[in-house]
């Protein structure tokens, strides 16, 4: 936790919060932190900042804060993601906030197994919480927009064409294709296959949405490890 | 597993291996292979080819064997990382060998923590077994090569010198400096800091070892992300 995150909840006052649960137990077992103490804080949502440790004990900490400093900078890409197995998907959504994605769509392939459908880490409370250890790893505020899109062909026929218009499109997919481009300009989709890849139909409709395929080398990488590869290299 | 790797001692005759244990598992659960079907394979050090699943039932597998393509190229770099916590050392194992590092030098750091030291994930078994799935995953027969510096002091004056000696000497730390560069042609030695990151002693000696720092932005990332982002950005 590089930056303590505050919630319109944890506010008593204009520039003091009040913290218990999760947040407390990190202050105490990781920060170590003690009466008088400096910390990084950031409004979620909003700007960043400093708060000052004003009370701390066993049940709660109380900080005066302040906020003079906006979050970084989102990266200009939507990412579409095939939904990846559950244990993988919590340590994707971190990174994916972590690296300042601001939109995230999950959504079907054939390659991905019914069951992950069923994951309790895809309810909203789950989703979030994880997007928020990526914010506070990171030092931003803002979450990104996760939207869950069940049925590959509707979404890919009528809605990613628009939501690709006049950005680059791009499909991370193992193959004989042009490599992925380097530090782009403009605004990118960017799709990222399943474990085992897209299929070519897949494929196919994506080119017609507008996504062409592009490689990354022979290499095979897990999801996470493509995700960030693939965004370090495209910004 | 996306390559099925084989050791000597898996060796029948010079085209015939006989599996058990996580491998045999691993064709029956996540492959559901059947006599008959074909699977890549790859000899530790050596060649990947293809195999013939010539028997399959709970206590082994027999496949015949053939090997006729080189392994993927390695990265031109040796990395440097300050132990990080066990759990992250796993995965990152994992990626290092997944991404193609060659060579990597686990050091040292202030801001390591001594008990990391006395992981059982250090010792040369448990470092080997997360490398080899590393390889299944991206298709590559090579194995890193992983150092242990306890000492960063001595390592850095007395050895660091001459190994980073015609290659770009670069250490990833946040802050006022340089951006990465991107898609470089030489050799590189990169050095990446522990949770926290180097203290500026580090850095400091670091660079008088001829690894000058350079930054990927502001957001903190963990370890494994950084590593990831970091050779993305430069090959």
């Amino acid at each position: 936790m590089n930056l303590l995150l505050l919630e319109d909840g944890d506010f008593i006052a204009a520039d003091r919060v009040r913290l218990s649960g999760r947040r407390l137990t990190h202050l105490h077992e990781v920060h170590r932190a003690e009466h008088g103490d400096t910390l990084r804080v950031g409004r979620l949502g909003g700007d960043m900042g400093r708060g000052r440790l004003l009370q701390l004990d066993a049940d709660s900490a109380e900080l005066q804060v302040g906020f003079d400093q906006p979050p970084p900078a989102k990266l200009p890409v939507t990412l579409l993601l095939a939904l990846p197995r559950p244990k993988m998907l919590r340590r994707v959504l971190q990174s994916v906030a972590a690296m300042g994605v601001p939109r995230l769509i999950l959504l079907n392939s054939y390659r991905v197994e019914k069951s992950f459908w069923q994951t309790p880490f895809l309810e909203p409370a789950a989703i979030r919480e994880q997007l928020i250890l990526g914010l506070e790893q990171a030092r931003d505020t803002r979450l990104p927009e996760v939207i869950i899109e069940k049925r590959f062909k509707p979404f890919v026929e009528d809605r990613l064409p628009q939501l690709a218009s006049g950005s680059l499109g791009l499909v991370g997919h193992p193959g004989d294709h042009p490599a992925c481009p380097r530090a782009v300009e403009q605004p990118v989709t960017l799709a990222i296959g399943p474990e085992g890849g897209w299929i070519p139909y897949e494929v196919d409709k994506l080119a017609e949405a507008g996504l062409q395929p592009v490689q990354l080398g022979e290499r095979i990488l897990r999801v996470e490890t493509a995700v960030t590869a693939l965004l370090a290299r495209l910004f």
